[in-house]
């Protein structure tokens, strides 16, 4: 409930944002220290060292009313007491007291981070606190970093405004945490893998300054080139997937998403308050967002090195150079289900490579230059790949015998230039290129010690510069209001009767207004009047919200073959649930059963869920999910990329199935789903489809509120 | 071919094969070096340097016609020469040479290793090569390492008998590799992880020393507690399986096997001329063997780091102590879909890890000691854990601001010892968490800088530790002769008559000597004549080695009703198809359609496939292979655990099918494999198969020879 309130009172906030609100923050000319110290171990100390000692040169203001002098420097009693405006206050004091120094300060500055915990992360009195401190900023137009974070570092400027220790390189990765000791580690490992940062910033609660709004100020960051995030939960799903859907056509950004499992999740939950989110809507989301998801921490790293050392391959061929073939096999292997492939070389080019090498080598892509190569063989080989039309090239090496190590790693960041390809390395081994791997990565080639690692990482930036020029997908959907309308009544009815679900005569006028076809149908009332039925045979079924698995509750009969059987039938079904109506529809033939349903998901909203329908949905897992949003053109592509893309491609000599028929439908439902925001739970199980020209048929309809 | 024919001499020979003879080529007394030198860049020069100056006790023997003196030893013209038997000699002569030093050696040792290339992996002049060395070992009755190798490397007796630099550490990992420059990068990387090597064994082409003798001899060295390969072919799958499986119940194999892609099994064999084996069927086998599969290079590095340093988990729970929420959040995450999974602590436990941490601290697995943890947490928490009923105890750190690194890592090592838990760290960073990880490797605990990865090798360890302790299934498929020589006759009949395929009639009077059930027919020959038919609907087909794919050329007619439609049909099809028989079966309604056959891998031989037939086949990728031979048992253990084990547990509420009848199915076309050696394609497409008590029916059977 806390978290939906928030995404409301966001929507607001966002809208009325200046533009560059969040530059103060993040690159303030002056800073004031809430709750600085000068004790051993205190929070306070740490932050006001880190600011004081660090090579910052704005104005810095100590604030804690029990010194005068702290730090060889004045200190105030009040933030109040500064008389004069500050970019940002950076408070850590307990949480109980935030409240009240925010509102005390709010003449002073607009920025706030705070630092302090104690708020949604520890329960009920916890999220009293932040959510008073969001009405707060809300009224008053304040930013927050925070609560519960560790501030945020900005090398350029020489800030460290959080008690972190250290200064990172300065660079182009922009890195973003939801956990601020993750953030540590990685600052830690940067050092030795020579990249650098842009920002480090620590996200902590997220109560107001989230990863879309720090996506919106990043992308405009010029020295930011890639945006890492590791994120525990989203805040505003629609919000993030629009934002992050701009954001993506202009820098890739590369999200490390926790929360995969149920325990996990509950780990989340317990230690920021977030939630997590389903992890299936996750991956929906982020390739609609053409978010790079990394897999792991290992490939987080790998991915935010990758990105900031190449630019993105500029086509999926890619050139290995080897002088091990069986690291150049285990590469090979790598491409396995990848969209990047082993550039299939031209003769000519083979020839060529075959003058400058021995003759058992292998031209072959892989390159084998064989194991006692020398660097005049990488350099030859690289020479001729500079003139081939391939979008990465990848140097693996191993350290034989007589293998030159340094000799060969020169070579290739001397050449480096000459080639428009993405460049990087998989040298395997220990102490023998330990020295050779730093020289790469001083130079900008990013190493691998995996082949598998390479491939992938590799694989995933050149998907991102797909997204980056596809075109983009920024349908909206439009509500039709006099449609909402009548639909609003045929709901508020069965309400007034105290039901929980339309009846499906109810249920199959409204699908008729999305474009949905229900199956022909009758009712027959409790009185058990049976009407006139045209075609036989039919099936009968309890029609209430009472009942709504028939046939494990037995209320359904079917292949019923004509009126007297019928007449028995409905007798029994009254019989067994008395006070009921019945349905009555054509018995049809079964070609492929569909479901189809919206699902609530607390992250993103309502969401379009289908599938093979009967035995088939939990057995082959194969549901597919979309986010709405989208264009009739973006549905019927997701579901040709979908499990059940067969079913419109024609496999085997089938009959393909009518996608467009199929994408209409979706449409219809998105529309329903974003016109009725009150219903519960809606599902078409199962949904009838033919490839011989029938129509579609939905032959039961949940729609429950 | 070539491949095949060594499969048979290989039988022969292990069968009379001493059960020591290797231990004088791996742990030799003395070596002759035949093509020694003294010129530098020569691989004669490496071998002679690393066997005589790396500490090796032994008695060596430099040969080379060339030299008097090398190396101020005395040099001798030939292995003859030296007038007394040696252990082992090493060849590194060109490789037409190389027949000739054998065969006039014979006399001196049994034992060789062939370094030298220029064999099978060129070519038809190599292979034809390698197939006179190959008859001449087996009439003689010698051991041959390589050719084509790197030698091999004993840090124990300090015997460096290899072309590859230095000596690795003595350990207890022995490495087994087909490719020389792998072993020489994992060993360089090996001394920087501090893990060691009771043997590093480079194989090359494997022309007579396979990975199945080697695990069979590693298996007996009590030096080795787990044995690593990198194989690029196995070369003979049925004793590769029987070996393994025996070995892995003795100590952990684990292989990282390339190929999974063609392209790569083109490298493959154009490096080492091997066949790489379909990947399918390489997991089959492993599984079955008991195999430990490393899915990458990484994941093989941590396997046996992992498995070098620690005992199997004793039980799947493990529990996880941690300085950082997000870390905890991530390791979570890892036990998707795995064994292994995160204990539940008793409540009695929790409230004691309550007593010993700070009230915001989390004391449910992951075990959240907060940021500001120092030693003391550690130890409090390790000493209570070290009561718990876990088989793993992982401990998380990211080095924050105030973390004692080293204290924690100190506290670690110290109360290893009272731990009966596998003790793996995970450490994230860079400076600040290198020196303390050097010294967690030192003391063998496992340090792994990315939680997916500690978990997912833990967990291949632990399902290793399973099937150690899992009964052995050593079932043997008895032939039964008198059945084999009735399906002889049959098939030599049909042989007869220039047919490739039986007919109907004749295939299922075939299957049912194998206890499986074909569907009721009746045969129409071309003369037309009808017989009588007692049930109708029926279906029509024409029963012909020339019609195999029925339905894509219109050659059966469904649902024919009565005798004169019946007529009809028949005069449609033998119009159609004049000369060919026909067949009447009833026509079934189709519960589930299950597809069966036998495929001829190359190197495991006849594999059975079985899945869901119809579309769902390719659609779903729902095929699963068995490797006979299989006990009942075990083939109903592997059915349940497939991808149609839905179709046997009786999924959403549907009544099960049989799992008795239907394995029994799959061990009488196991028999039927062995005992038709000869039959080139076999497949039963549909089954038909029923949960109503209705018996299987065999509805179409290819039998092609």
């Amino acid at each position: 409930m806390y978290n939906m309130r928030y995404i409301a009172v966001k929507k607001i906030k966002t809208k009325n944002m200046k533009k560059n609100s969040l530059d103060n923050l993040f690159a303030p000319k002056s800073i004031a220290i809430v709750g600085a110290s000068s004790k051993k171990g205190k929070v306070g100390t740490v932050l006001a060292d880190n600011i004081l000692k660090l090579g910052y040169r704005g104005k810095v203001y100590l604030v804690n009313p029990s010194y005068r002098i702290l730090k060889m420097k004045r200190c105030y009693a009040s933030l109040a007491a500064i008389g004069k405006e500050v970019d940002v206050a950076i408070i850590s004091v307990p949480a109980k007291f935030v409240l009240e120094v925010v509102r005390e300060s709010m003449h002073v500055t607009k920025n706030f981070i705070i630092i302090s915990a104690g708020f949604s992360e520890i329960g009920a009195e916890g999220v009293k606190r932040e959510k008073d401190l969001a009405i707060l900023a809300e009224k008053h137009g304040l930013n927050i970093l925070g609560p519960n974070c560790l501030g945020f570092i900005a090398p350029k400027i020489n800030l460290n405004a959080s008690f972190a220790g250290g200064m990172p390189k300065e660079g182009n990765i922009a890195f973003v945490s939801q956990s601020g000791a993750l953030a540590v580690a990685l600052m830690d490992r940067a050092s030795q893998e020579h990249i650098g940062f842009s920002q480090v910033i620590s996200v902590g609660n997220k109560m107001q300054i989230d990863e879309a709004e720090l996506l919106e100020y990043l992308a405009r960051d010029n020295q930011t080139k890639v945006i890492g995030m590791y994120l525990e939960g989203i805040k505003n799903g629609q919000k993030f997937i629009e934002v992050a859907k701009k954001v993506s056509k202009i820098k890739p950004i590369v999200i490390l998403k926790a929360g995969k499992t149920e325990k996990a999740q509950k780990a989340i939950s317990s230690h920021t308050g977030a939630l997590a989110g389903s992890d299936d809507m996750i991956e929906v989301a982020f390739e609609k967002a053409g978010v790079i998801r990394a897999d792991d921490l290992e490939e987080f790293f790998d991915l935010l090195t990758l990105i900031s050392f190449v630019d993105a391959p500029k086509n999926a061929k890619v050139a290995v150079v080897t002088n091990a073939g069986g690291a150049g096999v285990l590469t090979t292997d790598a491409f396995k289900d990848k969209e990047i492939v082993l550039a299939d070389f031209a003769k000519k080019t083979k020839e060529k490579i075959k003058n400058v090498l021995p003759q058992e080598a292998s031209v072959e892509n892989p390159i084998d230059l064989l194991g006692d190569a020398h660097e005049d063989r990488y350099l030859e080989t690289l020479k001729i790949l500079s003139t081939e039309n391939v979008g990465s090239i990848i140097c693996v090496l191993t350290p034989q015998q007589q293998t030159p190590v340094e000799k060969i790693s020169q070579v290739i960041i001397k050449n480096k230039k000459h080639y428009a390809a993405a460049m990087a390395t998989i040298f395997i081994g220990g102490d023998r290129v330990r020295k050779s791997i730093n020289e790469l990565k001083i130079n900008s080639i990013p190493n691998f010690s995996n082949p598998d690692s390479a491939i992938a990482a590799l694989n995933k930036y050149y998907k991102w510069s797909i997204f980056k020029k596809a075109k983009a997908d920024n349908f909206k959907v439009v509500q039709i209001a006099a449609r909402k309308k009548e639909v609003g009544k045929i709901i508020t009815l069965a309400k007034k009767e105290k039901r929980t679900a339309l009846f499906f005569p109810e249920a199959a006028e409204v699908m008729k207004k999305y474009g949905i076809n229900p199956t022909t149908h009758a009712a027959i009332l409790p009185t058990g009047l049976i009407p006139q039925i045209s075609e036989y045979p039919v099936v009968i079924k309890v029609d209430s919200d009472k009942v709504l698995h028939k046939s494990d509750r037995q209320a359904l009969i079917l292949n019923v073959k004509n009126a007297q059987e019928l007449e028995v039938a409905v007798k029994k079904l009254l019989a067994d649930f008395a006070g009921e109506r019945l349905v009555v529809q054509p018995m049809q033939d079964k070609q492929i059963e569909i479901i189809l349903g919206i699902k609530k998901d607390s992250v993103f909203g309502p969401v379009i869920v289908y599938g093979l329908g009967g035995i088939y949905t939990e057995i082959f897992k194969m549901v597919n999910f979309m986010i709405p949003p989208m264009s009739i053109q973006a549905i019927e592509e997701q579901i040709m990329q979908s499990k059940i893309s067969f079913l419109f491609a024609g496999a085997r000599g089938q009959k393909a199935y009518n996608i467009g028929e199929f994408s209409k439908i979706i449409k219809g439902l998105m529309e329903f789903a974003l016109e009725n925001e009150d219903v519960l739970e809606f599902d078409i199980n199962p949904l009838f489809i033919y490839n011989d020209g029938r129509a579609s048929s939905a032959v039961d309809i949940k729609i429950i509120f």
